[in-house]
C-alpha cells in the first residue's frame, strides 16, 4: 500500500480545482474519505463549493451536512479530526477522493469506519473475522 | 492491507439488504468501488435498486448510468469486469462500498483508477511520482 501520499490537486490553485468540479443540481459532490496509508474507506460525505474550498485551504476534512443544511468540520465537536494529505478528482470531476490521517474514530457511532468492514479488512489470511 | 475480503452484506438475504438502503430522491445510492486487496479506490458510480440487486445476486459490479438512464454491468463492452468480493453499507445506509477484484483498467479512459492517484498510491517512499 501507499507509503507516501500523493497530494493530487492540493498542489493546484484552489480556484482552478473548484472550477473543474461538476457539482450536482443541489450544488454538492460526494467525497470519499480514505485513510491515506491503510487504504481503508472511512466515510462518505458531501461537499459544497465552500466545504471543498475549506478542505483544500485548511487541509482539515470539511463537509456539508444535507440534513442540517450547513458546513461542518470533521472533529469540531468530537475531536476526531482529519488531517488532509491528498485530494483527487475522478475522471469526470463529479466525485472527490480525500486521503486523510484520521485521528480517533471516523464514524459518529464510535466505530473506526462508517462501513462494517471491521472483520477482515485489516485481518490476516485465514482470520475468521472475530 | 486486507489479505482476506469481508463479504459484508453479501451473506445476508438480498431483500433484507435492499430494504435497509436509503436511496435518494432519484432512487439512487452512491457506490464506492475499491480494489479488495490493495485498498485503491477505483471509481464512484451509482446504483438503483435493480443494480444493487444484480450486484448482490450475480456478484458482478452493476450500476445505473445517470446520463444514459439505464443499468450497466462494468466490463460488459470493455471486458474490464469486476468480481464482487464484498459489499458494505455505511452507518446510515446511504452509501455502498463495493470491494472487487478488478480485471483490467477500472476507468473508461484506460487508466487503472478513475482517480489520479497513480503517482505514489502504489509507489515506494521517496518515489517522485514518475
Amino acid at each position: 500500500m501507499a507509503s507516501d501520499a500523493s497530494r493530487g490537486v492540493l498542489d493546484e490553485p484552489v480556484s482552478d480545482v473548484i472550477s473543474r468540479v461538476r457539482f450536482d443540481s443541489a450544488g454538492l459532490v460526494p467525497a470519499i474519505v480514505q485513510q491515506w496509508d491503510s487504504g481503508e474507506v472511512l466515510m462518505v460525505a458531501w461537499m459544497d463549493e465552500a466545504a471543498l474550498r475549506a478542505t483544500l485551504t485548511d487541509q482539515r476534512g470539511t463537509y456539508f451536512s444535507r440534513s442540517r443544511g450547513r458546513q461542518w468540520v470533521k472533529g469540531e465537536t468530537s475531536g476526531n479530526t482529519q488531517r488532509v494529505l491528498g485530494v483527487h478528482l475522478d475522471c469526470d470531476a463529479d466525485a472527490v477522493l480525500v486521503q486523510v490521517d484520521q485521528h480517533g474514530p471516523a464514524c459518529h457511532t464510535g466505530e473506526h469506519s462508517c462501513f462494517d468492514v471491521e472483520g477482515r479488512q485489516s485481518g490476516t489470511a485465514g482470520n475468521d473475522g472475530r
